[in-house]
């Protein structure tokens, strides 16, 4: 996915399968979609949680926005 | 997907899994239908968003419509 | 998908997963069964809509009938 | 999939994820379980339909019996 | 999938993800678990059908049991 | 899978998607989670089931704890 | 996936699709995120269970947060 290149070290914001919404620095990725995120916020309906670094597998990936 | 590679910086309509729509400029695609649109609006049931440049997870696609 | 070869350029209705019909000319398709359909329209519960062409990501089709 | 070899051009009841049961003629399948039917007759719940030829996208099939 | 080499041509039972019970004589199967059944009876909650020889999509099954 | 490898022959306890739980001894298994159990308690809410040996297709596996 | 490698030994959080948590220590992974954790805890809506070593089918995988 050379379509991420771009966004690498930059705060993206991903929504999953689930419909939470993880905002972070993108510090890595590969073909799969795997993630690697840093600083990550979470937002879920009506809460915020700082989760610090997050790995997230590629299968629950809707999208990602460049912030 | 050769299929996608005459829509390549045209407006599309993009229908996901999740029956929220995408509009924007297709900017680019993988063999997967991974996609990346510019200039995204959202449109969920009755609310409109912009959400400037998508990079979207093919294995959410249902259908793209050129616009 | 060699069975789809004797159905390019002709009105193929599509059933989706979604329950959703499409019903329109086939140009095109790929192993996966992408597919691209022209002149399409939209069979839902009650409505119907024109959509003009159309790409489909082929993990969304359940059967293709030949018109 | 030899399995499905000899029941070809022979008639099959084909059982699909959503339920649905399809009545027909085998003329074609590949590996991954797409066929081709001739002379369908499909039965849900209460009704009972004709519809000629049918291509199945086979990650839809549960199970093939012959007739 | 050697593991069900011992049983071909003896009895067993093929739990499915639709929760339909199938027991019958294994015939064949293949990597994807694809199966051959013949001699079948169906059993679902209260009932139980006979449907002679079935081959059965290797993605719906869950377990089987060697009768 | 070689994390598999060192419970071969011992009692594990395996949690299937449809929350079912099988414990047995682990006799076989294969790179997509395939395995074969002998001497298999299955444990739902509130019975317990002597089932002898299952093949499981990996599909279905959540997780495996070595008891 | 090489991005968990920075973690092997180290007590990770691995969400998983049902929704149930586990923490552990990361001792072992391959390209699918299977993993295997030591000395874990299993955290559900209200209960917390110790379950020792865990192996953990990489499909059932939400995301791996390093605690």
């Amino acid at each position: 996915m050379k379509m991420l290149e771009e966004n690498l070290n930059k705060k993206v914001s991903l929504l999953l399968k689930d419909n939470r919404t993880l905002e972070g620095i993108l510090s890595g990725y590969d073909d799969h979609m795997n993630m690697v995120l840093d600083e990550v916020e979470e937002n879920s309906e009506e809460t915020t949680k700082k989760i610090g670094t997050v790995v997230i597998r590629g299968s629950n990936v809707v999208r990602i926005v460049p912030l």
